[in-house]
């Protein structure tokens, strides 16, 4: 019952065959976050920073610490480790064999009016199976869309790009350059050979959305990546994995978001700023050029600075 | 009477038709900046930055606003409204109803020797209508070189190259993946859909200039980028729309600019550094690595710092 | 006698036609660093930094000044000079006329099955005179493998991209759209035409190592840049030219290192830092991102800011 058009999936699994001392029968599908997951999904609970979700899933089980089960429904059977993302890498690797390697796709071809009515391509556009590209959108040369990518209608596609497990909307541009679905920088740190975490998740960019020439976007580990509806990113901006971006955003050039960050809506962000991992950016912030972002911010908020501040404190700073 | 030949260019219009309560009966040929519009053109004056350019404009009409419309000369028509790059957005939509977004060339063919003689061409290579090429440039394997661009000789330009709306000196080199001419991050902001500013400005390289890989300079968007004689750029650099920088400047790797700065002569730049929009950088300036540049720098100073200051009050700041 | 495989070679050259008033009549095949030059290679020594690699050289002969010669071996002949770098570049020049510039591989080939067996390519791969790529290594559509680069096997490389002058280990997984082994940012500032200093160094990517998306990684100037094992770089991460990297390293994205800079083993560097050029960074030392590191770095330590200092110094200038 694989569902995950984008990867080989294996399973189902019995929770025995994960967790050893368990006697319960229960039949797992697929590996999800707590928000996402059925009742025959295994999940992973490793911070109290997700304690919302966590009461509210409908995971068959869950890996978890100790301390942390306790927040998890009765119906969500805790499997309790030492270091969850270790454990949920290995879990991970089980049901995906194969998502921990960006291999190139081998089935690209040069597509055929019979296979993409009413799409415009340049020369040497490569495109792989069951890729879906809606009608009025036009592909620069060289780009590269790998298998089972969707494409919505009237997008506008540069050069020399590469689309790969990613969900595209209508009337979205992509510029030249960028490099979008590919692996996150997740791994386990073990000498002589680091073990990496399966991406399964995808990239999504909704209606309207914009990205800039040489941007990189990471698909998601376990959930994807999403840009919202009329967010623009300007050029050479990185999004890691599982980063989300809500509508109407201005990211301007060479910003970076580090892994699983979530960005508001109506959120703009000068140049070169950092977000570091796992913040909650609030709607309506604005974020200065430069700025380094360590903490939540909460809505309607400026900020500036490295560590980043409110923007009054920050020019009261400059004065000291 | 279209002169832009990267563009589709709509007009001439009557100033009736831009400005709705005059009886004056001027035809408009283009719109363009103040330093550059002729007595046919209409223009745009919207801070007081621009103050000198103002004075002096030939414009037959400028969209500006009730404060500012008292430096224009008199021979140019004023036109009052309450936003101008709101109102200068609609007016280049006019003349350039293509330019917002870059519909990728469908005109592209590997070049023959006819076509481009002493000029070496690596595999795939692609070019559009209209470009020329001088002797003795050479041009790596699966780049792009979109209709009407033109190169000059003794050139050397990498592999997986994009040049766009881009003219381009003699002696310039311009390494792998660099992408060149691309609109810039310009739009009014609306909620569920941006209005995207047109792009009709080209890309300027001068003689002997470098830029290195994976760089991104966009062009600009009424009026033009450039890049000085013997300006060196390193890799991953952002130069965005309008930027002028001067003669024999050295920029560091993961520098950015944002849109419109005006950068001197003989100006260094350290890595990573980043310089506001609109500012204007004096010549023989240094500016420091990581420094974040918020402020105009008089000729000659060494700054460093986020915001930048001068050297030695970033050293004092230290001890403090 | 060149042995160089990726550059055209001169020489050898009499120390004569370098050094004008000598009478030794020493055959010189190359130019080399300190620690690596041999008895017939000439070197240089323009820094009281490399003291260390001076005491032992076996070059016989050495640019440096009058200051520093005194810490050369007697076998070394002393070439005093007053400016190193500058003297550098035109004996560099000399033995290697045509590595200032990257000029595009002209001899690129689509690969025929009985040149790499075992190799999977995916369309358009084109691949340089005596390439040689290990079994079971996968490279990805448009990519191109410039002539001499050896690639060990099992290795995964992306679409889009460039690898020039380098060897590759076994395992190593370069993601899309990198451009790896081009020439550094180094050149003698001249107005109207600076002289570019030959790059005749190589990149080498030891077993296991992993570059993410779109980086750029330049080749040595004089020696090697280097990536060590198991050290895994994120997208868009910018490494100069002669910047050796240990093993074990984590490089989150968009981290930019400058020339010549030593990393050590197990560093980890989160996302945007940069490190200045000509540093030493010690082994297990933690790095804060978006910090600026401008100073050594003993093993061990955790830095962070801008300049980067102990982490404890940074919590503390913090609550001031």
């Amino acid at each position: 019952m694989g569902t995950n058009t984008f990867f080989e999936q294996k399973g189902p699994f019995f929770l025995t065959e994960i967790l050893a001392n368990t006697k319960q029968k229960i039949k797992l599908f697929d590996i999800k976050p707590l928000n996402e997951a059925r009742d025959t999904d295994v999940s992973f609970f490793e911070s109290i920073n997700y304690i919302e979700s966590a009461k509210s899933t409908k995971a068959a089980c869950c890996l978890t610490t100790d301390k942390l089960k306790i927040y998890l429904p009765k119906k969500c059977v805790p499997i309790i480790v030492k270091n969850v993302l270790f454990e949920l890498c290995k879990v991970a690797r089980k049901f995906y064999p194969s998502a921990d390697i960006d291999t190139p796709d081998l089935t690209l071809k040069i597509p055929t009016k019979l296979m993409c009515s009413k799409v415009k391509f340049g020369n040497n556009v490569l495109v792989g199976k069951n890729c879906k590209i809606g009608k009025n959108t036009i592909i620069g040369s060289n780009s590269i869309i790998e298998h089972d990518v969707l494409i919505g209608k009237n997008c506008t596609i540069g050069s020399h790009v590469v689309l790969r497990n990613s969900i595209i909307g209508n009337n979205v541009v992509i510029q030249d350059g960028c490099k979008i679905g590919l692996k996150g920088f997740g791994f386990i740190p073990i000498k002589e050979k680091n073990l990496r975490f399966p991406h399964v998740g995808k990239v999504i960019l909704k209606d309207n959305a914009e990205i800039g020439a040489n941007c990189t976007l990471d698909r998601g580990s376990i959930g994807d990546t999403v840009i919202g509806k009329n967010s623009f990113l300007d050029n050479q901006v990185h999004v890691a994995h599982n980063v989300k971006i809500g509508d109407n955003c201005m990211i301007a050039g060479q910003v970076g978001f580090a892994g699983s960050s979530f960005i508001g809506d109506n959120v703009s962000i000068g140049g070169q700023a950092g977000i570091s991992g796992h913040l909650k950016i609030g709607n309506n912030v604005k974020i200065g050029g430069g700025s380094g972002v360590v903490k939540d911010i909460p809505d309607g908020t400026v900020v500036m600075g490295y560590p980043a501040v409110p923007l009054k404190k920050f020019i009261k700073n400059l004065k000291k």
